[in-house]
């Protein structure tokens, strides 16, 4: 559980809603159902539009990790890598075999099982870098639906507003319904700022660091692997693997 | 058919449709000849003044992707990849002569001719990346019209609308113009921001997305016919396409 | 000529006088000498002030490219390298000799000079992509010139506004000059939104495309240089440059 | 204690209240807690839920660099690459190994520690590189906390200003509120044009400033342990570390 | 002097006054002391948080270049290295010693050294290019003040126009105070958009053409300080360095 992101998500919205009733403000007064048809089906709208199915579904499985990020431990993965690299050395590369099925991790699986082939470590880093790329890939692509969403929210919250304000100026003759129409109007500015700035842009950059985490533990996952593939003794995988390790 | 290309296209229309109605406005009021005239005619002529011909003509063949998508599948495209490995395995390279002629997809047909006249591998990779380079080139090019369309669009909106509030300020005697006419002039925004953000600026998106597979699947076949080339076994041309492919 | 250039620019300045004159407003009421001073002056000094003496002789014959665009042709580029293959396959580097001087592209003029001189094939590829990076460097410091005026312009063109703006409060006793006075604000905000928009950053684009694709020439020029240099056949050099040709 | 943070910091906010009173106007107006609690909560809210706990803590950190920076000297660490040569070249490289204990420079200590251990030059080139990646990058990671409070708290300001109309509009039949309302409403745009502007964007960049020249400052390091691994004599490892010196 | 630079900001500020002239506006309104504290302390308060002294001083050190630039000829340049060349034809390279001491360009004089020295090409190159690239880091990064100053001013301007507005709220009563009240404020935008637009973002732009030219120089430098260390002829010298002149 991602503390940070519950605690993020909650302040900013309580940070609003007290700022509003401390000001003397109603919080009904920002609920306005036309504002809320145009920025969400406007924003939604533009962003399948623009979106690859394939993308989108990558998008809402990964958008779990915001609050349920996935197990990346780089100092785990160093000790499995000395444990891999320790059989290894007792017992040959055949020895790694049963663990293969066992691995969780989908990456570290398919580098156990190169290893394992008795591939040269040139052709076992070519094959797990075109597969760090083609993942990394598809994966910052999913985090992009999210900055899509925060990109279009604000633009189309002003869309809302115009439209709102045009009605309250073709309108105009009747003085008492100028103010609650332009407050009306402006809700959509709200929508479309707060979705953006205090939900989806976040939500896209924390979907990045973990995408980037990720990235960087299959790096030292493939750091890992050749240097056991050239036969290194374990103090030495250590001691390449600890360079990735920076709090 | 691309649904989501469909759906979203949609949904943002009656999403701003349904907002204006449930406001209790009509939607003739979105309706203004001189904004429209102005809009579209300065973002287009904006774009036909920085857009060379031949990339325009490109542009306008491309946009129908985003509807009817071009057939890229990276696991067919392994298999009849896989086919070619095991047709050289058997018949040699020049079994693969007369699959040249029926090959839909150009870049495979100049791959697999270049297999058959029997070139060194370095000099195929050579040639096919040359040729990717050129191809992506254009493409995205092509896409960026789309993207000029978008950024020009907004800005353009903008001078509508303050064209239509000079009009209203020199007419400022007359009061009872004012809130329709600027009524009028906000419509331009609308016309701007929507264009752009709605449709022009996703659309980009979607064919950048298209061209990006395009381009993966135009690697992968570089890489298959390399290994081909190299007079790899079947089974590890698979394995090192295999990679390519990530949900 | 380049139609598209007379087009674009033509349909955008006809789409807001038609704009204006549908909407009931005069042409007349977008003349307004102080905001033209302002948003001219202003920008072309900001301009000056950024720009190199060098630079800016070139952005000023560079500029011409917009309307008369250089005869830049790949297909022609490689027939002709494909001549010289032939005229050096049956009488040596040497028969390229008389062809020098006639070269209109001194680029060309060059790499063939090279050529004759004997030069080792990465002697001539290292002289000539010094000269192309140098060459590519000058020219797109110039189309920065135009994305320069682009750039400022519509800043300007709110100094413009909001000087007129507080002309226009420091008139407020005067309720009469209150409409016209706005109108004649907002005429400054035309000026730099439709100089950047219509003319200037579309201006920029176009040239950076032509920039571009005389880069992509001079890198088939270097290509073809290279493989008649290292004696390939007429066939093989035509086949590595036909990846260059993309539509 | 870096002097120009503190006389920055300073120099803004006391320019800013000396506005404000020249203009005749009250500090005790730019108070607002509505306000203040929509700005704060709302920008740091956005910030928890982007920034993952590693880097959360590790900017907070580093914040202090603002005001206290760390010892970054490239002439001192020449001085001391220079006696470690000179000792490497009397006693042999094991005559270091007594001072990688007290060196305080973690990475330099690393360096060394190499260089005793005997490593390859390569190698130590290598590990040293990882070294820097990893440590670059959540350096730089921590300087984007505060990129992200000053992205977010201007848009947030104008959040919590159009809150502020909304409010105003809705009662504007009583019109000796309006003023005050707009007043206040229009303070939530200060507190977040101002917390970006004057603190935390400065903040930022200061920040990235200190991680690039600790990033020289390890990247002279490596330079000058891979001379002595070399057993370069002191004076030409003096000549290839020079460079990296320039006011 | 560098004409073009005075040009270019006089016709800015004559443009402006022109404009305010030609409008029936005083130019003493354009003059406000509250207004050019806020955005003149506030901008510089920013740029002193941001920037670390030895930044500073170089940044203040370098500004004098827009308006009296340094020597910077690739012509001049390529015959002095010609003369080099030359010399070192017949007199060996020791014959370059005496020219060390007088040479004005500190990087030249560097190179001279090295080639006097007797150092390897390689090792001449990587001594030359570590250099360079440090001496373009600070020099860029000095350039990078005055875009900071730019940066800065417009959002700097808005916070004093907001001030001065809120001021103005907060005595609605007096109407007649309204106007020129708004006015004072709007002065803040002017001087922020214009000091950033007609001053500090052009200046940052020249600096960095300025350095980029060094840069160049250098580079022509390095390739002919190689040249010269290969024994290569002084007419090959030449041909290798009259690429990078462009015009």
């Amino acid at each position: 559980m991602d503390i940070l992101s519950v605690v993020g998500l909650a302040l900013a919205f309580v940070a609003i809603a007290a700022g509003q009733i401390l000001e003397g403000g109603h919080l009904s007064s920002l609920l306005n159902g036309p504002a809320f048809a145009i920025v969400i089906g406007g924003t939604i709208g533009a962003v399948l539009l623009q979106t690859p199915l394939p993308i989108l579904k990558r998008a809402l499985r990964q958008s779990i990790w915001v609050f349920v990020p996935p197990n990346i431990s780089l100092e785990q993965t160093i000790d499995k890598v000395m444990e891999w690299s320790n059989i290894a050395r007792k017992e040959g590369l055949l020895g790694l075999e049963n663990l293969t099925e066992g691995e969780p991790n989908p990456f570290a699986a398919k580098a156990l099982q190169l290893l394992v082939d008795g591939s040269e470590p040139e052709d076992i880093r070519h094959a797990l870098e075109t597969e760090l790329t083609a993942r990394e890939d598809v994966a910052y692509q999913a985090t992009q639906l999210f900055a899509g969403l925060g990109g279009y929210a604000p633009t189309i919250g002003i869309i809302g507003a115009v439209l709102g304000l045009i009605h309250v100026m073709e309108n105009l003759a009747d003085p008492s319904k100028l103010g609650p129409g332009i407050a009306a109007a402006f809700v959509a500015t709200v929508y479309g700022v707060g979705l953006a700035n205090l939900v989806c842009l976040p939500l896209a950059n924390k979907l990045k660091s973990i995408v980037h985490q990720q990235s960087q533990l299959s790096e030292l996952l493939i750091e890992g692997i050749i240097a056991i593939a050239q036969g290194e003794n374990p103090r030495k995988v250590e001691a390449r693997l600890r360079g990735f390790v920076q709090h």
